[in-house]
C-alpha cells in the first residue's frame, strides 16, 4: 500500500484544547507510519492552505513543542472564519483538490464547530463527485457546546470548569462585606446557554450564590429580572446573578443591542457595551443598590490552567480517532462522543455524517431549564459535572505555564 | 505570666492570600499556647466587633477547615471600610477598649491595607495615652503593592501571576487569526500601576505582546495612544494593549469619567463603563480596526487557582510574624518586608511604624517606567519575577477548588 500524507487544520474560534486535538492527530499519524508518511499543518485553517501556507509538522516542531501543544490554549497553526462557496462549480474546488494532489494528501482532518463541519461535509461531497480517494474527517471543537449529534463537544469541559470556578470565586469575593450587594457575572453564549449553565456548579450549599441563571433559551424580561434581584437582595445580601450574553426579550431583541442605543460620547464615539453592563446599569437606577458587572471574556476559551483534564484527554482521543477513521476508509463524518454511564462516566467515539451536524446548533433542553427560566436542573448538573474533573497541570517555566508557538 | 486572648480582623479589599495571612496568625497563636490563650475573630472587621460579631476560632473551625484557609481566596471572617474617628475624645476608643478588656484581649492584629494600617495606628496611639497593655499590630495585604516602607505587600505576587498568566493566554487566544486586530486589557490599580506593570511577564519573545503597557503614574493622551497602536498594528497585525484602569489625561481627569459622559440609554439608564471600555470604541471609530477590550476585574484578587506559592508562604510568614510580635511586646507597627537578594531571592519580616504607613501610597519608581510611558524596565521585571514563582495547588473536591466557609 502507498504511503499517503496528511493534512490538519483548525478552525473557528479557539478553545484550552483545540491542540490537544491537533496533538491527537499528530501523535496517531506518527504511529502509523507504515501508511501514513508526513503530517502537514494549514496555517490558518484552509483559508491558509488555498494561500499555500502549511508546514511540515516533523520538520518544523520539536518532540518537546508536540508534547506542549497538549497544553498550549488557543490554535497553534491559527485559525480562519472561512466558508466555502456553495457551487461546486467554483473554481476553488479543483484548485484546492490540486494541492491535494501536488502534496500527496490522502487524509484531510479539520478541527472545528458547525461552520467547520460545514467545509468537511463540501469537500467530501465534492471528493465524491469527482471520484476523489481523499477522506474528509472532522474533529469537534466548541466551548459552546452547541453540536449536534455528539454527547458533547471538546472545548466545554474546559469552558465549563472555568466558569465554574471563576463564579465561586466572584461569590467569596462578593460576600465579604456585611452589606447589600448585586454582582452580575455576564458570560459566553449567544444562541445556546450551556455555559452560563455551567455556573451552577458554583452553588455550594442551600441559598448560596449564583442565585439567579439566565439563558438565552428563555424570554428575558427586564421587568421581571429587577423584581427577582430585588427579592433575592432581601433574602441574603449579596446576590450573584449569572446571564448569558445572547439574552433576548419576547420582541427577540437582544438585551445587549440596548445598551448600544446608549448614545455617544462628548467625542461622537458610539459606546458599545455588552448585557452585562447594560442590567448593571438598570439594576443601579431601579434599586439603588451598589452592583457591579464582571464580564468573563475570552478567558472562557483560554484560561489553560483551569482547563479540565477529562477535556484534554478527550480531546486527544477525539483527534486520534479521527486519524483511525481515515485509515478505516471513512469520510465526511465527525467523530462524535457517546456516553456510557452505567459503570461511571465513560465516552466512547463514533462516527457521525457531517451533513447532520453541519449549520445546526444544539440548544440547552427545556427539561433541564427550571420553569421559573431562572435556573437548571438536577439533571443538567448530572450532565456536567464529570467533564470539568480532573486538573491539568501544565509545565511551568517562570512561574507561568509553559507554551509552544509557531515560529 | 497570665495569659491573653488575641483577636484578628480582616479589612479593607480581598486578596487571593489574606485569609493565608488569617491562617499564619492562628498557627503562631496556637503554637504559643502558654501564653495565648482564645483567638478571636472579628466579624467583619472592626466595624463587626463593635457590634459584638466576632467568633472563637477554636471553637468554630475544625483543623481541616484552618488548614484549607491557606488556599481559600477573598476574607474568611468577613471584611469592612470602615475608619475611626479623627477625635480621640470620640466615645468608640474606649467602647472598643472596654470590649478587649471585657474578652481578655492581649493583642490585636489587623490584616490590611492603608486604610487599615490607619486603624492600627490610632489604636496604638489611644492604647499608650490610656496606659492600655493592649498590642496592636498591622499585616500587610493589598494587591495593589501601594503600601510604603516594605519590598512588597502579601497579595500582590498573586494578582501579578494572576495578570501575566491571563494576558499571556488572551495574547494566544488574540493570535489566531491572520488579520490585524487590537485587543484593550484594562487592569486594576487606579492610583499606582503595579498590577498593570506586571503584564510585562506576558511577554515572550522580540515584539511578542502586550506591545504597549499604559500605567496612572504618567499623564495619557488619547491622541498619542490611537498613533502608538497604529503604529504597532502595522508592525505585527495583532496588537494587546494594557492599561490601568487608574489613567488620567494631563488635565487629571480620569479616562474612565470621558466614558461616563457617553450618554444614558433609551429608558434614561446612565452607562458607566471602564477606561478599556472606552478606547476600545474610540480605536473602533479612529482606526476602523477590529477591536475588543478585556477587563480583568475581581478575578485579580480572588483566583485561587492562580495565585503565586510564595505569596501564599509570604502571607503565612507575615501573620506567624505579627503575632511573634507581640509577644515581644512591639504595637503601632506593620509588619514589613525587607528582600535580600545576593544569594537569590530572600524575604525577611521587619517592623515599621504604622504612623509612616497609614494613609500612604507607593507608585511604581519613574525610574522603573520608559521614558516613552508605554512600557516598563527590565529593572522592574528583576523585582516582580521572585514574587510569581511557585504554583498553589489547592485541594480539590469534584474538579473544583476546596474551600472553608463561616457557617
Amino acid at each position: 500500500m502507498n504511503k499517503v500524507n496528511v493534512v490538519v487544520g483548525q478552525s473557528g474560534g479557539p478553545t484550552a484544547v483545540i491542540n490537544s486535538s491537533l496533538y491527537g492527530v499528530i501523535k496517531e499519524s506518527f504511529n502509523n507510519t507504515d501508511r501514513i508518511d508526513k503530517v502537514y499543518g494549514m496555517v490558518n485553517g484552509i483559508q491558509g492552505f488555498i494561500e499555500d501556507r502549511y508546514i511540515d509538522i516533523r520538520k518544523e516542531m520539536s518532540d518537546e513543542e508536540i508534547e506542549l501543544l497538549k497544553t498550549t490554549p488557543a490554535a497553534y497553526l491559527g485559525s480562519c472564519r472561512y466558508k466555502l462557496p456553495e457551487e461546486f462549480s467554483d473554481s476553488i474546488y479543483p484548485a484546492i483538490f490540486k494541492k491535494f494532489s501536488d502534496l500527496g494528501i490522502g487524509y484531510f482532518i479539520y478541527i472545528g464547530g458547525n461552520d467547520s463541519m460545514d467545509t468537511v461535509h463540501k469537500l467530501s461531497v465534492y471528493a465524491k463527485k469527482t471520484n476523489s480517494s481523499v477522506r474528509i474527517i472532522g474533529i469537534p471543537k466548541t466551548i459552546d457546546n452547541d453540536l449536534t449529534h455528539t454527547d458533547h463537544s471538546p472545548g466545554y469541559g474546559s469552558a465549563a470548569k472555568y466558569v465554574a470556578a471563576t463564579v465561586r470565586d466572584i461569590v467569596m469575593d462578593a460576600s465579604v462585606y456585611n452589606a447589600e450587594s448585586v454582582t452580575i457575572v455576564e458570560l459566553m453564549g449567544r444562541h445556546a446557554g450551556w455555559i452560563t449553565a455551567a455556573s451552577i456548579l458554583a452553588r455550594k450549599f442551600e441559598n448560596d450564590n449564583p442565585a439567579l441563571i439566565y439563558l438565552p433559551e428563555n424570554e428575558f424580561c427586564l421587568d421581571e429580572f429587577v423584581e427577582s434581584v430585588k427579592k433575592e437582595v432581601e433574602k441574603r445580601n449579596t446576590v450573584v446573578v449569572c446571564v448569558s450574553e445572547g439574552i433576548k426579550d419576547k420582541e427577540g431583541k437582544f438585551i445587549c443591542e440596548y445598551a448600544s442605543e446608549s448614545g455617544t460620547d462628548n467625542f461622537g464615539h458610539k459606546m458599545l457595551t455588552g448585557c452585562g453592563k447594560y442590567l448593571e446599569n438598570v439594576v443601579k437606577d431601579r434599586l439603588g443598590i451598589k452592583v457591579r458587572s464582571v464580564e468573563l471574556n475570552v478567558n472562557q476559551r483560554c484560561k489553560e490552567m483551569l482547563s479540565s483534564l477529562t477535556d484534554i484527554n478527550e480531546a486527544v482521543m477525539a483527534g486520534e480517532f479521527g486519524v483511525k477513521a481515515c485509515l478505516d476508509g471513512q469520510t465526511g463524518m465527525m467523530v462524535s462522543f457517546k456516553r456510557e454511564d452505567k459503570n461511571g462516566y465513560r465516552i466512547d467515539c463514533e462516527l457521525t455524517d457531517c451533513a447532520d451536524v453541519c449549520n445546526q446548533e444544539k440548544e440547552v433542553p427545556t427539561d433541564w431549564i427550571l420553569d421559573s427560566g431562572k435556573g437548571v436542573t438536577q439533571d443538567f448538573v448530572e450532565y456536567v459535572k464529570p467533564l470539568i474533573q480532573g486538573e491539568n497541570i501544565p509545565v511551568m517555566e517562570g512561574g507561568l505555564p509553559k507554551y509552544c508557538y509557531r515560529k
